[in-house]
């Protein structure tokens, strides 16, 4: 079997398990504010993020603002996006009272982590790291020291809550493995800390942009959970399609009729090949027209609590402050936890 | 004129205006607490300190633990340490009062300024640093993240409480220009935050172990601040020298011997030749016999004052508190200029 096959086995498991008792896990996810969360963040990660909070899995979402300056040197609207992505977290069902939203630049003693852990750690592990090499390649800027210790951020976002369960794509595998290394290694040294979290891999479908690409705010393909009904027609109405009359699904051949196809099936459940055929010949016309109204449809109640939530500018930076408060105090105690086992209380 | 010319002569026109107007200076100093302190730290950059500190400049010291594992697995004796040069600091006559003793790890706002200044440097910047690849080959490990990302904590150790004048040796300039670009990088990315600091070069003897090595702990061959005069005189009766009955300072033929005559010259302030001379044929066992009193006579205020402030150990403890309260303090204020600057307030 190869890792893969055994992770995925793994995580087969894992997923019983944490419907059976999923008071004992503690799950960290979350992401980099770089943009508005669209379509592909909602399939990709928000679905499965809400999945395991209604199961009574305890939920910690991280808006990683200092990973936006990893591979670029624009920070950005990141406090608009940043508030963007709460209001979204919040429509799609997560329970503020219940989970713990917060930002990386908030929470002092989770960074002091980093530290420590890059002591366990030698630059050639670093260099390993796929995903470090893949935004390397990417951004076509020499690496920064940010991005190439990205891994060892990561860890401290996971370790400083304790956090044993953490959802990825295959890509991201090899990040969750350094966070197990790094809690095995620091374990090892000074005493017993930190969890080894667990991956679990969710096999969430790959949204594709309106042009074929993934999808991607810096591609300017994405459909995002805050555009209106009205801005979402407007740019399913201009996505690239061909002037072939009869719609097939074939996303080699024809990926702007392809993408329309898929993003329609996963906002209304059906299969690409039977929402073709339902459109036969009618061409590309009809194919937006029925985009159009499955994803709106599909987002009508999530874009309508976000409407109404975002009517209260102080609720988001409410659920922040309580959020980051909540972050630190936890964060300290685990610092606390690793002062006492390196000695350095004094 | 070189680069270590312009240093130098810079430094002579800053030790004027320091001596003009020392409140304008506000000076970080400090060591890892790998051991105890002994007369090479003495002599290397406590007099300075000491001197700068009396002059009116405002003192801030770290310990900085965390750096204690750059190079190195165990992180050893590292509470009993810093303890150990604090009480070192005091009875050289740091007045805790005025001056601000905190240890590294104590300070997470400081710790967190690691990350976006992470980001302002590139791999290849930190590679080049001499100080770094000179600390990875001497250590015989892999290099770890801590040792490689060293000039960026170096950075926040400095820019936490915008010191703007750091006492240095010329091995440790590049640490300091180092620092220099990364004020300036976050001040033109974010708007003006830190002060671009000045290295002070302090040209201070470089103080022989006892072997006629650079006096180190790990070498084993260390007059350490903390001995007593029985202790200090056993090393030194240890210490290799020859069987030549002639006294003669000749550091290259007779390291033993010219260590132990360096030694006695820099407690005495006198010359190492004028030394040898009043020796004469007296051999190796009056020369020690004249380094030990020589030594035992220029510690024994200090070691009275340090004996006098370990009865009361609660007093270095509550000065480390004290300490670690203001640089937090600062820390915070900066940290929160940071996220100002940076625009992740929420």
């Amino acid at each position: 079997m190869t890792s893969l096959e055994t992770t995925t086995e793994r995580s087969g498991r894992l997923r019983a398990d944490i419907a059976e008792d999923p008071t004992r896990y503690r799950v960290l996810t979350g992401e980099r504010p770089t943009g508005l969360l669209h379509l592909g963040h909602y399939f990709g990660t928000l679905a499965e993020r809400v999945r395991l909070h209604d199961l009574g899995v305890d939920t910690f979402i991280i808006l990683a603002d200092y990973q936006v300056i990893t591979d670029r040197h624009a920070i950005g609207q990141v406090r608009d996006n940043v508030y963007s992505a709460v209001l979204d977290y919040l429509a799609a069902g997560i329970d503020p009272q219940r989970a713990t939203i917060f930002t990386h630049s908030a929470v002092p003693a989770l960074n002091q982590l980093v530290l420590p852990f890059l002591s366990l750690v030698t630059e050639a592990e670093l260099h390993r790291n796929p995903t470090v090499k893949a935004e390397h390649a990417a951004s076509g800027r020499a690496l920064s020291g940010l991005l190439l210790t990205y891994p060892v951020h990561q860890a401290a976002d996971i370790l400083f809550c304790k956090g044993n369960l953490v959802p990825v794509g295959k890509d991201n595998l090899p990040h969750v493995e350094m966070t197990r290394v790094i809690a095995r290694r620091f374990n090892d040294r000074y005493g017993q800390v930190f969890p080894e979290p667990q991956a679990l891999l969710t096999s969430s479908p790959e949204v594709p942009g309106l042009d074929g690409r993934k999808m991607s705010k810096s591609y300017g393909n994405a459909i995002t959970l805050s555009m209106t009904a009205d801005e979402t027609a407007a740019v399913i109405r201009k996505a690239p399609t061909d002037s072939q009359r009869r719609i097939t699904f074939d996303p080699a051949g024809r990926p702007g009729v392809s993408a329309l196809l898929t993003t329609a099936a996963l906002c209304s459940g059906r299969d690409e090949h039977d929402l073709a055929d339902e459109i036969g010949d009618a061409g590309a016309g009809a194919l937006k027209k029925l985009t159009t109204t499955t994803v709106n449809d599909f987002l009508a109640p999530h874009r309508q609590r976000r409407n109404y939530l975002a009517q209260d500018a102080r609720h988001v930076a409410s659920v922040l402050r309580i959020g980051n408060q909540r972050a630190n105090e936890i964060a300290q105690q685990t610092l606390d936890e690793v002062r006492t086992a390196m000695g350095t209380t004094y």
